[in-house]
């Protein structure tokens, strides 16, 4: 897991236009929205009459969001792709193409670019998604990575941040704080490896709660699911920076209260368990952790029913009145929690 | 012109979303296809049908594309959004929205941000161009500028690189070379500041080649004009890496060769005279300077009649079998060169 790659065909001798040609020649295009990719000056997309089209942009940047020593290339490519997917999802739209953005420092060669597109491309072919742009760049030191996501939707179809109302309620997809607590396992090998290079990682039985942080999906199902038993949310958000931080921006953006409930949170065993080891409560995690790419969608109490037996969305709680805040019922003896945004901070 | 700033409000105290909303404060909508900007997942945007859509997105590093020592923020701002609208322009279309990523070390403070905003901004305004979203963030060092451009034009005006025939007129807007020399002064103004900082710098006279470097145009104006004349350019690109790499590009991708003339590549008075003082030929510095961001297009012969009175369109040379490769005809005894693409490179 730590090994190190030696360099092999350095970038500075295939220039900036034999790198476009290289990757170029990776990229099958899918859509047919896409009517030229890669090789002009922009690219040319057709959609059809009263879609909307949906825009998103995030950036990864070494040291502050990925940190190479334990972070496969592929995995960070994968991933960078799929927190733009989401993005996309969390409006109830589907993303169709992206363009990427790369600069490097000169100690990546030609097959580290490579591995990451490599995963970025798998990502693409995935969730149908098109590469149809971008700039690669070096830089003086560390891997930047900046992708623009673009999308369409039936205008009718997508879900803001800013309808949800009182007594909607407050629903969540799959599973939180895993992507955090495979962060702190991760960090925690880290340092154990810094400190005696021999010693083995104790990694066994965490495999999910690694592949939640190193491999995060989008989840383009429970858009389908939703579409399938015709539920359109009143709002939704994807979940990439903690529950806590997440529900404020949609209380905010609705102009509503919300009460949520500490043991409807949906964990995993393995989140708990490691929570545990590290003497750290597993709700700390789903609340201020992030990077779970799950969604948080509110929808009308009359949806309930549709509902109610999916296994991959659990009820949480409810909205509010703004007047009542946005709060937490914790432990047994029900304890009111105000919430608050701890949620991850780039700066 | 070598000033420091002061930082005064440190970004980390504001946190990500207070910078998202400081800089969501200082933009106003223009377009009616904008449907929603900054504040949700994603931004959501409505194009009428049959209407293409266009996609660019360009890279700005540090010490690669730019040096702080002698680009003020908000210069770098507004140039960092005029090199994505020339790519839309270069495919004859119109941009009409940005999404812009940065990240910046904690060397910078928020008043240079709004340095750099403001510039961004400016050119916005003066473009009709709405910013819709980005991602902010940290870096361990340097600042990071992505920027993805959306426009669209009507399918049946698009102009891609791969229409030029044999025959066709080969045209540059405005003058070359001159952003290039503008870059060799700076560096020289550097170089003497930094073995003096007594000594004043010797940039009289020479306004018009920083402005070219520091403060570009994109040539919405001539894509007006082509418009106005009836002309569709049988393929065009922006020139932001030289001429010779820009003209090879159209040949590669139209499969022509084509022949230019020294003497019929414009260049102003002001790049001619800085040239001369640093004994650089100027037609180098049109060939392989770069950052102009003029276009370089081909027409049709029969539309010559409508171009040749233009003062802002100069025809340097014409399109010609593949077979005959791509050459320059050079000095008074009419040498022929091979043009070849020593542009830019990032690497």
């Amino acid at each position: 897991m730590f090994e190190n790659k030696q360099p092999l065909t350095s970038l500075s001798e295939l220039g900036e236009f034999g790198l476009i040609n290289h990757l170029n020649d990776k990229i099958t295009l899918i859509n047919k929205s896409t009517i030229k990719g890669i090789g002009d000056d922009a690219a040319v997309l057709e959609y059809s009459a009263n879609r909307q089209i949906l825009v998103s942009s995030d950036l990864l940047v070494e040291g502050i969001h990925f940190d190479l020593s334990y972070t496969p290339l592929k995995h960070l490519g994968y991933k960078a792709a799929i927190v733009n997917f989401s993005d996309i999802y969390a409006m109830n739209g589907k993303p169709e193409h992206i363009t990427v953005n790369i600069a490097m420092s000169n100690r990546f060669s030609l097959e580290a670019v490579d591995e990451l597109y490599e995963g970025i491309l798998l990502a693409c072919k995935n969730y149908e998604v098109d590469l149809v742009g971008g700039d690669t760049s070096s830089s003086k030191s560390g891997l930047f990575i900046s992708i623009t996501v673009i999308g369409q939707a039936g205008a009718d179809k997508i879900t803001y941040r800013n309808g949800a109302k009182s007594n909607d309620l407050i629903c969540v997809s799959g599973d939180l704080g895993g992507a955090y607590m495979g962060l702190q396992l991760l960090e925690r090998e880290k340092q154990v490896f810094l400190a005696n290079p021999e010693m083995q990682p104790e990694i066994d039985n965490y495999d999910y709660i690694l592949e939640r942080q190193l491999k995060p999906e989008a989840r383009e199902d429970i858009i389908k699911l939703l579409e399938k038993e015709n539920i359109k949310p009143t709002s939704m958000i994807d979940i990439s920076d903690g529950l806590a931080s997440e529900l404020i921006h949609i209380c905010t953006s609705s102009n509503v209260g919300c009460t949520i409930y500490d043991d409807k949170i949906p964990m995993d065993h393995t989140t708990i368990a490691f929570a545990n080891e590290i003497n750290m409560d597993p709700v700390t995690a789903t609340l201020n952790g992030g990077e779970d790419y799950e969604l948080l969608f509110t929808i009308d109490i009359k949806d309930y029913n549709k509902i109610k037996e999916i296994k991959e969305i659990s009820v949480i709680g409810h909205i509010t009145d703004k007047s009542e805040g946005c709060n937490i019922i914790c432990g047994d003896n029900k304890e009111l929690v105000l919430l608050k945004a701890q949620g991850w901070n780039a700066f």
